[in-house]
Formats: structure tokens, sequence, C-alpha cells
């Protein structure tokens, strides 16, 4: 009962996400010391792939102001790769300067018109196009290049995202060179039912060269119901952060990414291979608790592993 | 992308458990009065099966030390079926006193000898010994009859707990007249490549004239994707608790039961039909979370539904 059923792959990729996507929607700063920690506590774990920050405005996201510094002072076990995310521009002329010790650089739109204005003051097409300027320049650097689409599952503003707009995106994008495409769940709008087809279709769209990951949030408590269907949906790649950590202002108040905790547990006990400690994890999960002084959502931090005994 | 795939059921019963199971884990007692205008909130969702109290000792149990009182106050729509449970002969002699609000009696034990030791004082044998007398007398009372089994897919005590000891259970309970067989994670164990494989297995041991139900937690954060492993396995029945009340004490601190608001949300997303509306169950979800005094874990009530919009 605790082998992986056929139709899943028996190994996964994860791509823990916290230390960008978690860390930017915390409003107190974190110290420099308490971040290169929790890093280095994650590079720990097992875990191949780690966002460690964002090169945005540092008037807009203060807390990751710091990213050359946190890079500049983290220590990981070989074969961890770095990487950072950047949306104009601008803030890849920041990354490359940091390109020593980034292994790939992501950069990111929104699916919907709404979502990519209010995120980042520009149309999707103007989005694109800078994107599409952006990625030869990370190849050129020598780094992969990957792109993240949000809102690729529903729009909180205009409801339903058509997968065809989302395929084109991922095409162009892939076109100018991304190697990567992260298909985001922004708000928690993705159903099993359409993640189940959405990566079978994206795949048919892209063809085998490009890795596709799916960056799920639990806002509505189907985040790993998500995860599930993406797997029989063929995805192989995931990202997630540590505590539950990050999400997203609209709605307010709503939990964000599926935590790495709940993530790596239920795969563990799937028989789906992740490479990940869940022990290490937990107490990395702990010590980022503790810095931010207030309980986290995730689940398997509060009930511990599924091998906890209570005699 | 919002029609149910042709592998899942085009709809599910839901049995909200919430005023038994959510409200027995309740330190502070709430009053009558909350209890029946809950449970009357309840019963204008459109849900068809509600799960009203049980009779166990009060001295154990105070909470619901009211039982009969509730039942004889509540007034629900035709074609709402009640539901009490009962672990002991004792408890079915006070639960026929109230025969006349009751459309179901589901008697209960653990799978695994600790846990059932640890609820009711008794080993395995000895509590499928007194369900079987006590399944007959209750048909004879022209009640449906279920049974429920704990710690069907683990126990915190023991570890795993093996299908054939869980379906040997069910079909001597099933044989003793249980119609509808219910199948607990008590303490959150399950996994979905687990529930999968579960209910075929089910399904072959007991025929086609046993209903099987699946009674999840949410204790890791799988709680939702276990549904959707069990909806592939052909399961077609669910317990589920408003606000996501209820839960284990093992381990400490641990959420329970998964909250109905979640699992509705999902299977509406995914084109299941549950006959609940969402609206008016979050609606009896802010009520109970009102009188309880305390955020309540259920995603979709922070969150709202999916349509949902910032704008």
């Amino acid at each position: 009962m605790t082998t992986a059923s056929p139709s899943l792959p028996s190994e996964v990729r994860i791509r823990e996400v916290g230390p960008r996507d978690g860390f930017q929607n915390e409003p107190e700063l974190i110290s420099v010391e308490d971040k290169v920690r929790l890093i280095e506590a994650l590079g720990r774990t097992g875990v191949r792939r780690l966002e460690i920050t964002s090169f945005v405005r540092a008037d807009v996201v203060p807390q990751l102001g710091d990213g050359a510094e946190v890079l500049r002072r983290v220590s990981l076990p070989d074969g961890v790769a770095r990487s950072v995310i950047v949306p104009t521009p601008k803030g890849l002329d920041l990354a490359l300067e940091s390109a020593e010790q980034i292994e790939q650089i992501t950069v990111f739109l929104s699916a919907s018109e709404s979502h990519n204005r209010a995120n980042v003051n520009r149309s999707v097409a103007e989005s694109l196009a800078g994107l599409e300027t952006m990625l030869p320049r990370i190849r050129a650097a020598g780094l992969r290049a990957g792109a993240a689409i949000s809102t690729s599952f529903g729009c909180p503003y205009e409801g339903t995202v058509a997968v065809e707009r989302v395929a084109d995106l991922a095409s162009a994008l892939a076109q100018a060179g991304a190697e990567e495409l992260v298909f985001g769940d922004t708000t928690g709008m993705a159903n099993p039912v359409q993640v189940r087809e959405f990566f079978p279709f994206m795949a048919d769209a892209l063809g085998p060269d490009a890795e596709l990951t799916a960056h799920f949030h639990n806002t509505r408590g189907q985040g790993l119901a998500n995860v599930l269907a993406a797997l029989e949906g063929g995805c192989e790649s995931f990202e997630s952060s540590f505590g539950e950590l990050g999400g997203c202002p609209v709605p307010p108040g709503a939990t964000g990414n599926i935590a790495s905790e709940d993530l790596v547990s239920m795969l563990g006990e799937m028989g789906v291979q992740t490479g990940i400690d869940l022990d290490a994890l937990l107490a990395a999960a702990r010590d980022v608790q503790q810095v931010l002084g207030r309980p986290l959502g995730s689940h398997t931090l509060v009930a511990g592993p599924v091998d906890w005994t209570g005699a």
C-alpha cells in the first residue's frame, strides 16, 4: 500500500520558494543573519532547488532589498540550484550582478490582464515583450532561464483563464528561451479536474523540451488535491514554501503556498521520492516559526510526521 | 474545464457530522438553543444527511448529554436523514428512545486494538460482538443501520492497519445488518495512493449492497487529496464537518475533520454535484464560529467561494 501507483511518477522535483515567496509577504524585516541561517537549514534538507530572493524595487518589496547580500553570504551544498525571480529588465540587470551566486533566473508575468496590471502595472503584451528580451540575456550569461505565469488557473478579477491563453504565453516564453515554465495558481482557484487536464494540454503545446512546474496555493484547502491531480496529469515538478509561508493578499487573510512539509509528507507516504528529509525540513519550519513569532499554517508542522505515535 | 472527468461520479452524498463529531470536542458547553439553530441552519443548506448527536456516557462526553432534547427540538426539511452514533448496547437503548426523531443509527469501533481500547476500553472482538447484537435491533426498529470503523487507514499507536483486517471487520458488520460502512481516517494517516486502492478492495470484499463512506481528516493537509483519490476509487459518499470543527486529541493540537465548506467548494468546482448550497453552508459556519468565539480552520470560510472577486 505504500508503493506509488503505476500512473504516478516515482520521483519529483521540488523547489523551495519560502525564502522568496514566503519572506516577501512578511511586513517585519527579517535580518540577513536569520535569512542566511534559514536558507542554509533548507539547504541541508536534501532539496535541490532553492528560490533565494527576487530583484524587484526595494521600495515596493523592502523585505527582499537585501537579495544580493543574502546570495553572497549563503553557503549551500553542491548540487543545490539557487534561483531568483525578476519581473523587468532593470531587475535582471541587478540579478546578473549576482550571477556567480545564481544557477537560474526566472522571469514572470500574469496570464490575465487585470492581475498583471495590478502586479507590475503593464499590459500582458508589454510584459511579454520585456520578458522576450530578458530570457536570451539569462541564457547568454550561462544561467538556466525560467518563466513563471501567474493566475494560470484563474484570476480573482477576471475569473476563468483559458488554458489556450496560458499555452500561447508559455509557448512564446519557451520560444524566447525559457527552459522551465512555472504555472502559478496565484489565488488558489485551480481544481483537480482542471489541473488533471491542464498538464497534458500544456505538454502537448510545449513539447518534450520544456520543464513544466506546478505552483499551487492552498487558499481553499485544495492545494494537495491539485498536486495529486497534477501528478496524474504528468507533472513532475513542484514549488512549495516551508511553514506554508507566503500567500497573496487577495482574498484578504487567505493562506497561500502549499506547505513544503505537507507536500513532502504526502509524497513520501505515497511512495513518490523527493530527496527531502522531512525531519530536517520540519526543523527549518520550526526555526522560521520562531523567527516570525506566530503559529504557521503548515499542518505537518503541527501534527508531526505520520509515523508520530502517542504511545 | 469545469465538467467532471469521466472517471469521477457526477454526484456524491455528504453527511454533515459537525453537530456530533465537531461539538463533542468543544470543552465549553454549547447551549441547546445554539445547537438547534446551527443544526437547522445546516438543514437549510440542501444537505441530505445530518449527524445530530451521539448517545454515550454524559460523564465522558458532557457536551452531547443533551442529545435527546436536541433531537426533539430540531426541525428539518423533509428528506434530511438524521443520524446518531452509539458505541454500546446501553447507548443504543437510549438512542431507541428517540427513534421517532432518527432515521439512522451508526455503531462504531476501531480497527486497531490499541485505539479501540483507548476509545471504549474493550478489545476489538468484544466491541464487534456487541455491535453484532445491536445492528439487528436497529433494523428491527425500522431504522437504517450504519457501522463506522475508526483507524481504518492507520493507527497512531500501532501504525499501519491492514486493509484485509478492515475488510474482515466491515464484512462481519455488514453480515450483522450494517447497510452503510463508514471508514474513518481518525488521525489523518491515509494517503491518496492507499485510498485509491482501499475503496475498490472494500467494494470487492463487501459486494454492491453495502454503501461505503469515507471520513477523512485533514491532520497533515491531505484531506481533500484523499477525497479525490476516494472518488477515483469509486467512493461516492463522504462525511465532513462545517467550520472544520472536531478532530482528535492525537496528535495534540492537530486539526481533524475535513471542512464541509472546503469539500463542497472543491466538488462544486470539479462539477461533482452535492446538492449543497455553499453560501448557506458558509453562513452556518460563520454562525458556529461566532458561537465558539475563535477563528476556525476552514479555508473557504476565510477565503470565500472561488468566484470571489477583489474588483
